[in-house]
This record gives structure tokens, C-alpha cells and sequence, in this order.
């Protein structure tokens, strides 16, 4: 039970309600897809990188951070009070950031905090995605066990390259399209372990299941960068204080529902601790970097930051925790770096 | 021991004591890496595919062949005069071959049986590189298992390619070496089992042996594509049958030096059954179509080849012996198939 309210909480920062806190002054928000070759798009680039590299450590450190607080036995605290806290904090960057933004530039049209429903309706949709998808985890563990579960949540990243295709409406080249798989099968390979195999007795059911959560998972992100991207000149900082206050609302519906009891008789931080803090302080920058690779790169580049944060885990935790990698491990993560170089060389193709 | 012996002959015929005992009339023998344009090129590409197929097929029913005949618990007869038999008879069908060719053509320049010192002087070298590799083989075992040494055998894919481009000086692309890397890792992840990870563990002198293995037979089979290559106009069978003799007299001493007491007290043909001469047959047929690819293909489509049937064999035996595969089978599956799909891609980027 832990260990799948650990992989919710996970899910919810790495998959989606995301944000950023982080000034976006100076350069117009866009999509750099292609090598730098003026100086606006020379800046463009190394943006799109600081901010994937950012996503890759902390989603490394944040699967750590879960390892050694597993470890330290810190499990007392209510969860979904954890991912209050997270998207409570994240509202707040975002606040802090355009309180500098506004004192340096002035309120502007793109930076205003008022909104109107047309802009504002579609910001819940994300969260109540993630909501729905959290929900169905607790039925597929009717079919499959965590280990097995870890395996099938892989399936995102094709969900993601196909949802991306066709509601984005951006073509990957057919040797971006390979990698992709690839990225599928090496994260995959790299998980293997001697029980994995069980996942192939998975009942029509389970797979279904897995399916459809892939594919609500792959939607929200991709809704995401279509909220996000839809209006290129409002400050990003705007607009993920909106996504957030509705991830505020769904984490506080999922207090009442799931924890009232545990929070009225215990108290609303019970069971905190330092690793607690750590680990709400690096989700809340996780979903920023998580916002900020949406606004400037986009879920092709999520997927593979996130993915290589999980071979760069296994690596550290080596070092950390004794961790003996498998040649499995050796095989997916190989398999992972051709699919990187050939997403990179797919690009030049086109 | 039986297993150790029947993967040196296994190795043997897949990697090249090799040979071609069928006619090559009509089109020119030479390489054809691009795709058919003209109606000569389109010809060329036809037999292409036809030995690529021929030799996938062959090399997949000799595996199964292996597997039904350790099932029947037939294992009596001595592996060197098997080995004797199969080098006799791919000499005996190259011999059949040019008797009908002379009838038909009459006795040329290209397609007379006798020979210079200076032809066939680098004849001997494959045949010879395979004695000290198998010789290895025996000192291995050693450092590692039958399933370890099957894992690392896949070393043999890296090191044809390397030597392809070294020795043969044909270039891949970039593409086309992802594609290569791919295979290797995938054909890998294909044959994991939950005891692969012993393989980690091999000392660094069963490294070293794995390593300087891969290279003897990488380098055999490269060179025997230079000596075919050589002389374009040259007809095949003759090249054959010189390459066959040689192997002819390799296994000759490998019978007397390991099993001679056996062959005088009980006999040649001990052992023998219908499977062995089964066995002998389709090895004898693989050795020509190995042959046939060289000539009319290269390495790297016989590595593919031989790739490919390691994947079909799994799949038939699901039907044949209640074989069940396992995830890691999907996923090298799935990146193998990837890398045929990159080899062939890459070949029309450059």
C-alpha cells in the first residue's frame, strides 16, 4: 500500500500537474526543435537544455529521496497531504515570481493574475485526468502486482508519442519514431528483474487497464503543453498559478476523501520529517522543471529526461545504496543512449 | 561437454568454413548494398533476398534440429566426423555443381578447378582460424557457463563490424552502427535468463578470451568474404570447393588429434541415426547459403540473418517443444526488429 501511494505521488509530479516559478523574461516563449544557428535560437537551445538536464537530476534525486526515505522507514505522514503541500508550494513560486516580474515590468496584459473563463476552463483538466487515472491504480493492482505495474506504466511513453502525433499535430520522423520504441524497450529492459515475467499472465482486463491509464496519463501531458503553449506571449508564471490552484482543489478533495479521519485525529502534518520536506521541496522543483521543459522543448523531451533519470537513479543508488545493477540494466540502458542519439539524429533528417 | 560440442558446430558452420555449391551463371557476382533500380540491379537484389532468406531459414531449422536431437537423447556419434562428413559433402556438391557448368559452358578460365599457389594460399587461413578459436573454446570454459559463453558470444556481432570496415574498408552509416549496436544489445536481451547475471561476474581473463574469440571468428568470416570477393569473376564452386578441401583436411586432424580411438574401436559411422545425417544435410546446406551470402551479400546481412533465425528458432519452438517466452524474448525482439529497420533505413540516407 505504501509503496503505491509512493508511485501515485510520483506519477502526479512526473506525468503532469506542473508548473513553473521561473521568470520568462527576455526571450519569447516558443518550441526550439531544431539545432541553434542565430543567437535568439542559440539562447532558445541552451534554455531547452538547462531546463532538461534540471528535469533529469531532480526527477533522479526525487526517486533517491524515495529510496532513502524507504529505507529510513519515514512513512507516518498522510500522502495526499504531502501532494497538497507540493502544489501548494508550487502556487506559491509562481506568486513570488510574478510579484518580482510585476514590481520590475508592471502589470501587463500577458502577466495580469485575472483571467477569463474562456482562458481559465480548460486549466482543471490536467488535474482531473490525473485524478481519474489515480483512481483506476487502485483497480489494477486487482491484476497485477507494483513490480509488474512498474513494468506496464512504460506503455506512457508510447501513449505520450502518440497522443503528442495526433492532438499536437507534430510529426516525429520515422527514426524518431523508432527511437521511441526503443526508449519503450530499453526502459523496460532496464527494469527486468527474475519476476517480471509474471507480467505476461496479466488478464485481458489488467492490460486494459494499463492501457487506458497510458493513455489518460499521456493526454494530460500533452494537454498540458497545449494549455501552456496556446498562448505563447502569457507569462508562463500566469498560467501554471491557475494549473496549480486546481491541483490544489483536486489534492484537497483527495484529503477529504481518502485521509479526513487520519488528518482530524493526528493533525494535518503528523508524521513529518526532514526527508518529508526534502522530498515536497524537490517534487515542487520537479514540477517546475517539468513545466518549464513543456514551455520550452516539449513531452518527447519530458519523456526522455524522465527516462534517463531512471538509468542515472539505478547508477547513483550503486553508489548510495549498494545497488547491484543487472545485465539487464547494462542492455536497456544501451539500448536508451541509441535512442537518444537517434531522436537527435532523426531531427537533422527531417 | 555434448552442449560445448555441439555449439562448436554450431559456430563452425554459422561463421565460416563456408560455401557455395550452386551456379552463378548469367549475372556477374558482385555486391549489391542499394536498392534495385535497373533490371541487372533488381536481379542481383532478388538473390539477395533469396540466399538472406535461404540461410535464415536454414540456420533456424539447424537450431531446431540441435534441440530435437538433444530431446531424443541422440548424442552418440563422434562430432569431428560429423563435422568431416559436412565439409566432404559441401565439396562433393560444389564438384556436382561444376560438372554441370563445364557441360554447359565448357571449361574457362574462371571456372577450371585447378589453381595457383598464389590463389589458394589464403584459402587455408579461415579454416585455420577456426581451429585455434575452438581451441580457445575448451580453455574458456574455465571462466565461464554454456549459457554465460552464449551471452558473450554475441560479441561476434561488434567485432564482424569492426572488422568489416577495417579489413573490407566498407563504410556503414551512423544510422546503420546504431542499428549494429542495437542488434548486439537486443539479441542479448533476447537470451536472458534469470541466470545471466552470472556473466557479470566473468574474470577479466574470460573477458580477454571472450574478446580475442569474437575476433578470430569476426575476422574469419570477413576474410573469407575477401578471398570470394577477390576475383569477382572467378566461379564460385571453384572457390568452394579449394575453401572445402581445406576444411576437409582441418577436421581430418581434429579427428585423429580428439577422437581417433573412438573412430578405430567403434567405428566411422557410430552412433549415427536419421537425425545425424538430418543434421549433417541442413549443416552442409547452411555452409552454401552462408557461402552464397558472402558472394552475392556481405557479413553484415549474414550476422543479421543469423540474428533473425536465433528469434525465429525461439518462436517455432513455442509450437514445437512448449517453448515460453519470456519479456526479455518481446523486448529483443522488438529492438532487433528496430535494428533491421535502421540498417535499411540508414543504407538509403547515404
Amino acid at each position: 500500500m505504501e509503496y503505491r501511494k509512493i508511485k501515485d505521488e510520483e506519477d502526479q509530479i512526473e506525468d503532469g500537474v506542473v508548473g513553473d516559478a521561473v521568470n520568462s523574461r527576455g526571450v519569447s516563449p516558443s518550441t526550439v526543435t531544431s539545432f541553434p544557428t542565430g543567437s535568439v535560437d542559440r539562447l532558445r537551445w541552451k534554455r531547452k537544455m538547462v531546463v532538461t538536464i534540471a528535469l533529469t537530476i531532480l526527477t533522479s534525486s526525487q526517486a533517491i529521496l524515495i529510496v532513502w526515505s524507504k529505507r529510513a522507514g519515514k512513512y507516518e505522514y498522510s500522502v495526499t497531504t504531502a501532494n497538497f503541500m507540493v502544489e501548494t508550494l508550487k502556487c506559491a513560486l509562481s506568486l513570488a515570481a510574478l510579484t518580482r516580474i510585476w514590481k520590475n515590468e508592471g502589470v501587463t496584459e500577458d502577466n495580469r493574475l485575472s483571467t477569463t473563463f474562456d482562458e481559465v476552463k480548460v486549466y482543471p483538466i490536467p488535474a482531473a485526468l490525473y485524478l481519474v487515472k489515480n483512481l483506476l491504480q487502485y483497480y489494477i493492482f486487482a491484476y497485477v502486482n507494483a513490480p509488474g505495474y512498474q513494468i506496464l506504466k512504460n506503455l506512457n511513453i508510447i501513449s505520450t508519442g502518440v497522443l503528442y502525433r495526433i492532438i499536437l499535430k507534430r510529426k516525429l520522423s520515422e527514426i524518431q519514431w523508432a527511437g521511441f520504441v526503443l526508449l519503450c524497450a530499453g526502459c523496460t529492459t532496464a527494469q527486468l528483474n527474475p519476476t517480471s515475467d509474471h507480467v505476461l499472465e496479466t488478464p485481458l482486463e489488467g492490460w486494459m487497464m494499463a492501457i487506458v491509464m497510458a493513455l489518460l496519463s499521456g493526454f494530460a501531458g500533452v494537454y498540458t503543453e497545449a494549455i501552456i503553449k496556446k498562448r505563447p506571449s502569457r507569462n508562463i508564471n500566469v498560467q501554471n498559478f491557475w494549473l496549480y490552484v486546481f491541483g490544489m482543489i483536486f489534492n484537497a478533495l483527495a484529503i477529504v476523501t481518502q485521509d479526513f479521519d487520519a488528518v482530524v485525529n493526528k493533525g494535518f502534518f503528523y508524521g513529518y520529517s526532514l526527508i518529508t520536506i526534502l522530498m515536497i521541496l524537490n517534487h515542487a522543483l520537479s514540477g517546475i522543471a517539468v513545466s518549464m521543459v513543456m514551455k520550452y522543448a516539449d513531452n518527447i523531451v519530458k519523456v526522455y529526461s524522465t527516462s534517463v533519470a531512471m538509468l542515472l537513479t539505478a547508477v547513483v543508488s550503486v553508489f548510495l545504496f549498494d545497488f547491484h545493477l543487472s545485465l539487464a540494466f547494462f542492455l536497456g540502458s544501451t539500448v536508451v543512449s541509441v535512442s537518444v542519439y537517434l531522436h537527435s539524429a532523426g531531427k537533422m533528417q527531417r
